[in-house]
């Protein structure tokens, strides 16, 4: 193909690096650090670059929250290179599918979809048998699976994204000694002492995310203790390559024998080609330490720590074999790579936000609800369902956006409360803390509360409490309490523009995540999934599944677009994004059969909500009256309304978003 | 979760990057350079850095040939920042896939699924109308489209995903200034002279692979020229934003109008959130310069060029904007980033393979057909479909492993022929660039050969020349000769395992891809893709589909699977690898049920081929009769066998791979 004449634009050079997120805007004025003080000012500062922090500095610097304005400060010297989370929930591989991340983890990590329960089996020469199998991820979701993969690659995998927003990354060697509010610079009031390689610095922040974990140095000097208890259970926990002849060696099994419980979790592939398999062990004969609240100085007894100490790795894998037997296990040669002991319990903060003396939100604590679960620890005999990490991020996924509207002058505030968007984070994330521990602590009550009390289950109240108890584990099931941007009426049904109450099928409701549907697109035929439009870019979306009277120009689908085009005019530009839906609609159509809202601002995002899964049925909306639906920046919803009753929309709205000067 | 012990290995610490592909064995004597003569010394040196070259140097590079063996030259400072293929094929996002490398162009480039032919209407008022929308890919493939982004971008992905493998990546501001075989050296016969920075230097190699385009410096100086012809045809190509109300601006579109012809590619979206369109449009008042052969000096007539330089960016803005008629069409303000004339044809290199005296291939010409489509020209108006850049890839992928195992010494050679699997390189990809031009002719003369002469085709006869076409447009409808590597047996239909002739669609068939199709695996109930167990590593597979008998200890599965047991015993390790589907089979089954070669060699590569696709329909496999295939390492079916007649099998693989020692 000769070419003979040729003329390229420098702007096209660019285009061979993959795709930016597209800032927020700001209103407030541009941040400077200044240089009258002694102390280094920052707008935002995270303590600990685990999952949480990590996927928080992320979003904060995809949102234009620049280096200047923003530092994450960690004590260790590099991404995690041991440690135990294991587990990514099919909500949190959702959300890392909206910032692109989600790819390495599709293709690298072992996939979970299969759960097998192994019991006592009637015939003694069998000792156990498989008595169920179901499919590990119940609850619908994109990716009907749960990941596990080594959680230092899952750190990598934020912190190489995050280094295409942010030159300084995380400040590692970098240890908190001291954090308080001091309101004398009224706009700075968090004053912190750090260490980076042992040299100390003081810094002032408008806010402070504290993230680093179990043992937070925030908490310590907020003055918050973890409350909750700890189960007398120590388990073991391998990570190896097995050799077994147990045929369910890469499936999620709970295993219950009379020799005692194992839970298996297959793992990823490593570079020798084999995979690995974690193993969850009881250890009934090991010894519970003292209560550990502070977590310092746990060990109260030379007895309790000496008969501790005598927890080995050979005692684990003898107590799995027994539990195994007729089947055999035992690692490869060499094959064991981590292995671990610890105790299970629940603790969580007592308060996930500190503020200053006017009411505002200053200081937050993401990722602290230690919780694994008694249900499952006891009556599917899984020590840990995976929580830990998954919800830390999903912290950190539910504050970050409302810091960056709050800290960019994007959401109103008032002198009586000068943060209420942030305070919705405490609300919000506080209340699916407890309520996992509630949910929990029902069954187990419910139940003896022993491991391998199974036996007075039946297999029907067994599937049911793990039906139940999958919305949590899947990440999916969340549904947040009425506050101030989940708007619920439930009051009038008559009102509301869904029918069914089947949310965790995807009926829409305010305070949970919508949930995926393909949709064939308009414009040019492609098949796409409706998550794809709303990425963590930190806008909202107002979602319009319009009605099958949408060629009528003086229909209810054409008066709710024109609602929405003035409604949404009165905010900020690019903030409020559009989705259209139709029904089908038993006739070919135009553009210019349809508002020209619809091309202006969703020419890209206008779809056939019928042609592949039908969206209206999953979504509980009538296509002969249609539906809205505010989509918040986390891609939970925050309201719904009728096509003809967009008022209630707007007064949301101008709850979330300051309106344009 | 209180941890109260805790140990991690040290290798546990490098699963925290992304996987490698494990390279290949190596029988040969390992490589060194040598410190005897002045020249430096390679196996392999490649020319050329754009997408032949680069998916050369990063397949030799995963196989694990190292930058000591390997260099990659080219004369450009970085990876091509303007330039113009534009289309993915869906067999080259297929081998992306395998790579490991398809993710960004999944989620960032343009999918086109849809093809939108507009024409003349009767109702002159109208002037155009849309006549016919097809699905864009017709041939069934596991992506269903053609994706569109910048060529620069597609060659910094495979650079990147280099840097893994290789240190130095690719030599740049190097140009190849002369080469030649110079058996003086007969190890390393091929003699060349570069500069890099204008500074020169002689190196050897034992093979060289010129992927420098259609100027190729290589072909120049082993004296081969390209053959062919070309059109009288001069198109313009313009990039831009479109500001439009034609209703197809996001589809593919053929516009054949009153005033002219213009071919719509939409594309990828840009910074700004705005999304780009190529338009190729016919400029009939534009002069063809003389036949350009070298390449050099193509300009012989100063009236020619200087009405050539009338072809300026309004003059194709104008020219389109006519054809658009009634219809509007212009670049949004400052949007255009790219625009280029250029003529079309079809142009081959009647060698692609130079050998030494001892008839040992020693060059190799990759990604040197210089193709653009007649009969699309013609008739869909499509001055170019793609081709150049995908078959360029797929000579280099074709080519790759051929020589990492002759280099490696994997593959027999004898006196007679020392380099016979190299040999098919031309055999297949010589064939498959004929195979285009002569479809391409034939259809070309069948009509008038002029732009503007669909009226003579028949709608039913112009589906059928787009169905046809459409296999070689999609890359998945290549089909290699029968050769050493590619063994048909059609003289008896009774001896082959397979029925059906539609292969396009799945049916198993030696010189065609593996169809992939969607399997559940038995170890984990994943549901994966056939195709995820077939990556670039280089490794042969036997694709087992075991019969209804499976469970049968005497019957033809049990003592197929023993076959391939003993066959593939035979090889070198690791170099085969097992792939075993079992029909619906009415029986749950154990491990213990079936042949313990399956768990050994294929516990992860096990699957129901019934559950999900159908993959024995689509393989055109009888279920009670099983059948086997031999998969070779670029993803063609290289031989088919029946379960209980495996020698043909045996002798095939002896052919391609050296037994073990």
């Amino acid at each position: 193909m000769p070419v003979f004449k040729e003329y390229a634009s420098s702007s096209r050079d660019l285009r061979v690096l993959p795709s930016f997120a597209p800032p927020l805007p700001r209103l407030t004025s541009p941040f400077s650090p200044g240089e009258k003080c002694e102390e280094e000012k920052y707008e935002v500062i995270i303590v600990g670059a685990g999952p949480a922090g990590l996927i928080h500095s992320l979003l904060l610097s995809r949102y234009g929250i620049s280096d200047e304005s923003l530092l994450c400060i960690d004590s260790k010297p590099s991404t995690l290179k041991s440690g135990q989370a294991d587990g990514i929930q099919p909500r949190t591989l959702e959300v890392f599918k909206t910032l692109g991340i989600s790819d390495e983890i599709e293709k690298e990590a072992c996939h979970m979809w299969q759960f097998a329960f192994w019991n006592p089996s009637a015939d003694t020469k069998k000792i156990i048998e498989r008595t169920a199998m179901v499919p590990d991820v119940l609850t619908p979701a994109r990716f009907p699976y749960e990941a596990t993969i080594h959680q230092g690659r899952i750190e990598r995998i934020m912190e190489t994204d995050l280094s295409r927003y942010s030159k300084r990354g995380v400040l590692r060697n970098t240890k908190l000694l001291d954090v308080k509010i001091d309101e004398s610079d009224a706009e700075f009031p968090v004053l912190m002492t750090i260490a980076t390689d042992g040299i100390e610095k003081v810094l002032r922040a408008k806010h402070l995310v504290g993230a680093d974990g179990a043992h937070s140095v925030v908490r310590q000097c907020i003055g918050l203790q973890l409350e909750g208890e700890s189960l007398d259970h120590i388990w073991g926990v391998v990570d190896m390559v097995a050799d077994t002849n147990f045929p369910d060696i890469r499936r999620r099994c709970a295993i219950h024998s009379p020799a005692g419980s194992v839970m298996v979790i297959p793992r990823e592939r490593i570079a020798t080609g084999e995979y690995l398999t974690r193993l969850y062990v009881h250890c009934p004969q090991a010894v519970v330490p003292e209560d550990d609240q502070g977590g310092e100085d746990r060990v109260k007894s030379d007895d309790a720590r000496q008969r501790r100490e005598q927890l080995t790795l050979e005692g684990i894998l003898k107590q799995a074999a027994d539990a195994f037997q007729p089947y055999f296990i035992r690692p490869k040669e060499g094959s064991v790579d981590w292995w671990a002991a610890y105790q299970i319990g629940q603790r969580i903060s007592p308060e996930f936000i500190v503020r200053d003396s006017k009411g505002a939100a200053r200081v937050f604590i993401v990722g602290d609800a230690d919780i694994d679960f008694y249900i499952l620890a006891c009556h599917t005999h899984s020590p840990k369902a995976g929580q830990g990490m998954n919800v830390s991020m999903m912290d950190s996924y539910n504050l970050s956006w409302k810091l960056a509207y709050h800290i960019n002058g994007l959401t109103p505030s008032t002198n009586e409360n000068p943060s209420p968007l942030l305070d919705t984070y405490r609300t919000e994330r506080r209340e699916i803390a407890q309520q996992l521990i509630d949910f929990d602590r029902k069954f187990s009550s419910m139940f003896s509360g022993k491991v391998g009390a199974t036996e007075t289950l039946t297999q029907e109240e067994f599937q049911k409490a793990f039906t139940l108890g999958n919305g949590f584990t899947s990440g999916c099931g969340v549904e947040y309490p009425e506050n101030m941007i989940v708007v619920r009426d439930d009051s009038d049904c008559h009102t509301s523009p869904v029918t069914g109450t089947d949310y965790q099928s995807g009926i829409l409701r305010p305070g949970r995540r919508l949930l995926n549907v393909r949709v064939l697109r308009y414009a040019d035929g492609w098949q796409r999934d409706i998550h794809d439009d709303i990425p963590s870019t930190g806008r909202f979306r107002i979602l319009c599944l319009t009605s099958t009277d949408l060629l009528d120009k003086e229909g209810i689908s054409v008066r709710g677009l024109d609602a929405i085009a003035r409604i949404s005019a009165q905010f900020p530009p690019t903030l409020i994004e559009h989705i259209v839906l139709h029904p089908c609609l038993h006739q070919s159509f135009q553009w210019e059969d349809i508002p020209t809202f619809v091309k202006q601002e969703a020419e890209m995002r206008f779809y056939d909500g019928s042609a592949l899964d039908n969206a209206y049925k999953v979504y509980g909306v009538n296509p002969t009256q249609g539906a809205l639906a505010v989509i918040r920046p986390d891609g939970y919803v925050g309201i719904l309304a009728r096509l003809d009753n967009t008022a209630s929309l707007d007064d949301y709205l101008k709850r979330c978003i300051r309106p344009a000067a």
